[in-house]
């Protein structure tokens, strides 16, 4: 049954039967490092390496990433493994090129000219403590919570220098109200 | 409990207690026109606006989509939807600033130089079926499933020319298998 919540020129929410079972998986993101984005993704950020695609004949790397907790169902074997890889939602893909390294490579992270893509972004349960442990860890900041005109969001960078929004979805609409016409 | 599939240098997967609860949420882009988008995501992907933010003294407006089926869950409540939108995974933000039109927009894809973010990619239960729909549509592909070396996986691009990987999860094992290191 297809619901109807916001409206807007454009929208076609009567969904064609031959969308259903679409699922919005992945994201792509190109790194110099994995080593280091790895270290990123999964010690300060939580995340849980579920698949590694080795392209040996076409020299990369894919890593897919997970900030899911409950991974009980998730298979010890690779192919079952990469299956379940592609068809769950929100999964970070950082691909590497083997030829690039931290000092090679200079990724563009889209918030400059030309622009395009701009962040990815979190919900944290506590964004105060959140920000804390990150300034802790060395991790750069684009905007911290009290920066700018909207309090209580923060933008964090990745080692390639990708932003990343930190918010407590809880708090948004509060963030938000005064903006919001 | 963490559990750990992979190995690769780099990886820290014994969970740090403060990033429970983090939820991958979302990717943003910037499109040039919400119409042309809008229809794009939920006529041809089958996407479902969740909730618009517009930001009155900013000029923006901010679009969350999602591929989910089951929205029964959701809110009538606009408030109670912001959380509901900023806590779940897998949201598609789109982001219209009020200047930027089709003709005065050109959005980069970070496929071509300066490098970045590649694409988002969506599970489909039927590739071929899907991507026989978006021929009939008129979608553009940047590579159809029998292109290069990599058969049986699909590009197609959204209107802002923004790529999205077409696969079904089911055959990724097999379209990869003779390439894998």
């Amino acid at each position: 049954m297809s619901r109807h919540f916001e409206s807007a020129p454009g929208l076609h929410e009567e969904k064609d039967a031959a969308t259903r079972g679409f699922v919005f998986n992945q994201t792509m993101l190109r790194i110099a490092d994995p080593e280091r984005s790895l270290d990123f993704y999964t010690r300060v950020m939580g995340m849980t390496l579920l698949r590694k695609l080795d392209f040996k004949d076409m020299k990369f790397s894919l890593y897919f990433l997970t900030a899911e907790e409950d991974l009980s169902q998730i298979s010890g074997n690779e192919t079952t493994r990469t299956t379940q890889t592609f068809n769950r939602p929100a999964m970070l893909e950082l691909t590497h090129n083997w030829d690039d390294t931290a000092e090679s490579a200079d990724y563009h992270n889209g918030n400059s000219e030309p622009k395009g893509f701009g962040h990815v972004g979190f919900h944290v349960p506590d964004l105060e403590a959140a920000c804390e442990r990150f300034e802790k860890l060395g991790v750069p900041f684009q905007k911290r919570p009290d920066d700018g005109a909207m309090k209580g969001l923060a933008f964090i960078k990745d080692p390639d220098g990708y932003w990343i929004e930190i918010f407590d979805a809880t708090k948004v609409s509060d963030v938000c109200r005064e903006h919001l016409g």
